[in-house]
């Protein structure tokens, strides 16, 4: 679309040279680390304060020109991509950690902040903050995208952790989604309707967190498995034992692979799990045996522990950088990642059909995931020239999510939906999704809160599969 | 209201025998357990079935007719009270458990379910719903009501339990509000928008919840103080060391007087913390050892550990019935609780000047909490026939609520709004209350659904303030 010259200078007097058209950065701001195609905006805003981004909203309202919450980018669905062009909105300057509360177990901070900022500065106070995705994303973009990771099993997702927000809503009104009590019924929970709202109902400018003691101790357990589904069954059987790991992380045969290479590593190429257990002395020793006699009894070939600091480090540090260490195994692949997640029980019967599926064409495709969360991540390693790999991985990923919603689970444990997975969302929602589309429609009339994601992307497929109007997003 | 007479005999070729327009049956629908007045509806109904219910709302629907979704009556802050008539839908009928999977940890169950009935079912499995408040109140009403209780800082309230609801909306149309998925990013969270939305925006007609396996081990803690701030900075102190108490529960020496007398425990009368360990038997000692050091380092003046099933069950069917035992305190009396909920390192300050509120006024006023959420109810004993001592009351509970606002707190951790807190919504929400009563307005464009209660009544009361309108719900 083209901006309105009023809308630009009023947009210029707000932020004066932090209003960028340059176009590097315009094309940087529609990109992320996806196989989803860039798609920039008009400009990029960085705003430093709750005042600017509410006159930035205001300002934009009134010609109806589109405003994209960004982070750090490193979304997977085309969440940042401008589909109808407009303001990209910039978090990266509203970066301060404004309070940390060790008496109470919480923090509050500017959304600009990335986890990996906001640990650091927890370290002192002995606390850290649980949720890590694979990035260094911003704790803004996590909040949006409902993000999870390796802990959720045991600390929860950012669902569980976000105690407040504000945000700045479609026509600039300021609210609070809550206040910093642990719990409360008072009133409609819209700290959990913004929270996974992807930025299409509001820009979210500060977050009040929940914060947790560094455990007394840790350890972690290394299990390998000759095939696949023992691995998986393992796992199952650790969370309905009801045994409390912090971690217990999926890596098949491929990933450990790709991670040796990348790391050094030296794990057996086998399917791993990756178990860390937190607590006392007395309970993680506890833990730890009860995991392995488990491991041992679905038939595990060694099961190797890590106490050490710096031996759990070197393992998660790998475990984090796995998606890079794939793409790695085919230089110049772009990844397409998948993101179901079942009930456990289904877990292993999810996979291994999956997997049958995908030897089934000539795709490279490592998996790993979140297993004791019922998640898992196919990484199809596609040739970005290769228009076919792309239909191969696609129409395997559509199998998939049809056998997860069969199985009672959902297209999307923690990546959201973007434009990406809005294909998915109206077999899985059915009815609900209109419900959503009206709760979008009342809190931006206008649609211009990143538009033609979320339920716009959904709707828009299904009136093209009626033939009622294009799918194609303009712009 | 008057009931139109095409809705009546429409109800009535629903529901049979099963719609009661009895005068009796109607009085029991519109009362409480709590001080507020009796709002008979106009008729009760006992559906069987969710095609049932969706008919019921159509057909009520068609005539704007006030629709009270009911489940035992057990809430405390005027929710069921049909402030404009209309049908109770009684949900009582509607009790079947319809599914266990011990493998995915998750049950299904119909919304007349209670918690204890749940429990019965799900004990040959080994596995318990933790979710406990006083009462033994249905699903569906603990859902609606965002409940919580004595086990929260372990396992979570309703907001953590709920995977995924089936619920009938205003026009009639069934949604589900998600999947069985432990975790998803696809979508708006329609579970937690509906779980504390107090039937306003639908009714509940199935839930799928989370159960948790039974501890290997647990034991008990009874740690008694000569002064009531002693107790609680004792379990601020446990709460910020993270040791993971399953339950830290206070009663102040007036209700430990109360609990004596009706269930002959013999504890000492002081300020007393009822604390849970659950975990494996060494974890459990641990934890138990950690506490008791604690307990004893903030003065305690006896810590007790109750380790055989056989003494926990006294002391916790003791703490369940410490309401109704601080009632016979006052025979005839009727009770008004408050609810704040504040961050755990204010708690001590507010539970003090709350103490010394009281002792200005002639009221009986025990205070017991779930201390390790930050949460705490004062219970007074009032004589219904007196208003003067309501007013008292309700002024001590006011000031309560600024300054646990004031405190980054709630008016209410676990009871809900209906209409008797919608008082304090404006303060609490500021702007976003507007946002919540947009979303009513949304999902219930006629105002059917449980009317008078939340932000019907809040926004009355705040045009009432600005003298626009008047306050009193009509009928």
């Amino acid at each position: 679309m083209s901006i309105d010259a009023a809308t630009t200078s009023e947009l210029r007097a707000i932020l004066g040279a932090r209003l960028s058209f340059n176009e590097g950065d315009r094309a940087a701001h529609g990109r992320e680390e996806s196989y989803h195609r860039t798609l920039s905006p008009d400009m990029v805003g960085y705003p430093e304060s709750t005042a600017e981004v509410a006159a930035i909203i205001r300002a934009c309202a009134r010609t109806a020109t589109p405003v994209i919450p960004y982070g750090t980018g490193t979304s997977l669905e085309g969440h940042i991509a401008a589909v109808n062009g407009g303001l990209c909105l910039d978090t990266s300057r509203m970066n301060r950690v404004t309070e940390i509360r060790p008496a109470d177990l919480d923090v509050t901070v500017q959304p600009g902040v990335t986890r990996e900022a906001l640990n650091k500065a927890l370290a002192g106070h002995g606390l850290f903050f649980p949720v890590d995705p694979g990035a260094d994303a911003s704790l803004g973009g996590m909040a949006a995208t409902r993000a999870s990771g390796t802990t959720t099993v045991r600390y929860g997702s950012m669902r569980e952790n976000v105690l407040n927000m504000e945000v700045v809503l479609a026509d600039g009104r300021v609210i609070r989604t809550a206040s910093r009590a642990r719990k409360s019924s008072a009133g409609y929970d819209l700290t959990r309707l913004f929270v996974g709202s992807e930025g299409t109902l509001g820009v979210i400018t500060e977050l009040t967190l929940r914060v947790h003691g560094l455990p007394e101790a840790m350890s972690a357990a290394v299990c390998s498995f000759p095939a696949l589904e023992q691995a998986v069954l393992c796992v199952a059987s650790v969370i309905q034992l009801g045994v409390p790991v912090a971690r217990a992380e999926l890596l098949d045969e491929i990933y450990i692979d790709a991670v040796n290479r990348r790391s050094g590593l030296g794990l057996k190429t086998m399917s791993t799990i990756l178990f860390e257990f937190h607590g006392s002395e007395g309970s993680v020793k506890h833990d730890a045996e009860e995991v392995a006699a488990l491991a041992r009894d679905f038939g595990a070939a060694s099961v190797e522990s890590a106490t050490t600091q710096q031996d759990r480090n070197r393992l998660w540090r790998a475990r984090h950088e796995a998606y890079y260490a794939g793409l790695a195994l085919r230089p110049g692949s772009k990844g397409l990642v998948t993101d179901v997640c079942v009930p456990i029980s289904s877990l292993a019967r999810c996979i291994a059909e999956t997997r049958a599926d995908i030897e089934k064409t000539d795709l490279i495709a490592p998996i790993l995931g979140h297993v004791g969360d019922g998640n898992f991540h196919v990484c199809f390693l596609l040739d970005p020239a290769r228009a076919d790999e792309l239909e191969q991985a696609q129409a395997v990923n559509r199998r998939m999510v049809a056998r997860a919603i069969e199985m009672g689970g959902t297209c999307s444990g923690e990546h959201g939906v973007g434009y990406g997975k809005a294909e998915f969302l109206a077999a899985e929602h059915g009815e609900a999704l209109n419900v959503m589309a009206a709760l979008k429609k009342t809190l931006d009339p206008q649609g211009i809160m990143n538009p033609g994601k979320m339920t716009d992307a959904a709707l828009d497929l299904a009136h093209h599969v009626r033939g009622e109007r294009p799918a194609e997003p303009a712009g």
